[in-house]
């Protein structure tokens, strides 16, 4: 999984039928000193992250399972809100 | 998910069989500014989207639900045309 | 899918066994105006492409669909013999 | 899969429920030789891999395999704790 | 798939039990003139490939379909050891 920020939301109204009861937020990857790396993705809201919030979220495949639809065409999902990293090793 | 705008598309007749009913898009990748990242790729076109519309499509095999066939080998599917983007955080 | 020319092929006779039947190119990826990016890949051809030909081929697990064996460890396809690109959007 | 050392933990209290009862472990990338590669990435934990210890993990769908629940959303996992790493060939 | 050299071997006694009847072989990618891309990845080998020889290995989920076991949280396996690379076209 990758951290990253809740930074904005996507609308739209046409789309694939499976992904209409879920909120596209978009989110920034982030390094684990909170800095940003690469473009922001979009990933679907499982768990009511809030913009500015810091999450993790899942790619591949295993991301649709975080929905409460069996098939939805996803690739990325938030699935944790961070509470704090630890780490003092380097 | 990964925004992207229709900038093509790619015709080709012979094909696997499955992939016979769907156009495939040239999609160009965008940021959040809408700025091209990376090189095109090739999508399915699952909603209609039309040449030049902002969109986002989904990869990995999670692609693959877009479409009513049960079995294609598809890595890419436009699964929505996007309104707008909101943004305010940084 | 990403476009690709057929620029040689691969042989090997200790293979995994549900891949003895199909035959190994070697595929450079391509951009949109055909230049190369990155480095050659190898995919399973499924759809009888010869040397030089211009193709896209799927990546991910779903490339394993395109193949007539149930089971067989593939992450890229050859799906497509391209006719033509049309793009007049950037 | 790829080699990497556990460096610190994120603690979420709201996260996905099958992710409930496994620890979400900060991992280093490295290479061969030990150095890093890229930026930190989240690992389930499934072995009892402690803090420093040098570890291989393997992401994409089949990462999930390693949990005992059968639907968790999650793209990377530790698998294997390091003994040696044997390489005289270059 | 990818080209790729076996260059050495992971040794790890405590590791997820499907996985301890396989060999991890540390592979350098290679591109098709065997000049090295990247860094080396570890592969699990299912075709008893050895130190020095030019194999090509897959990545993704598809991965763990070499394997004997069903289940394995596997995400590059060696499926083949290359005689030759025929190759005219560039």
């Amino acid at each position: 999984m990758i951290l990253g920020k809740v930074i904005g939301t996507i609308w739209a109204t046409r789309k694939y039928e499976t992904l209409n009861s879920y909120k596209m937020q978009l989110v920034q990857p982030l390094n684990s000193q909170q800095q940003k790396i690469g473009e922001p993705i979009i990933a679907v809201d499982t768990i009511g992250a809030g913009p500015g919030e810091l999450i993790f979220y899942a790619t591949s495949s295993e991301a649709v399972i975080a929905m409460e639809v069996d098939m939805a065409p996803v690739d990325a999902s938030i699935v944790g809100i961070v509470d704090s990293i630890y780490s003092e090793i380097n």
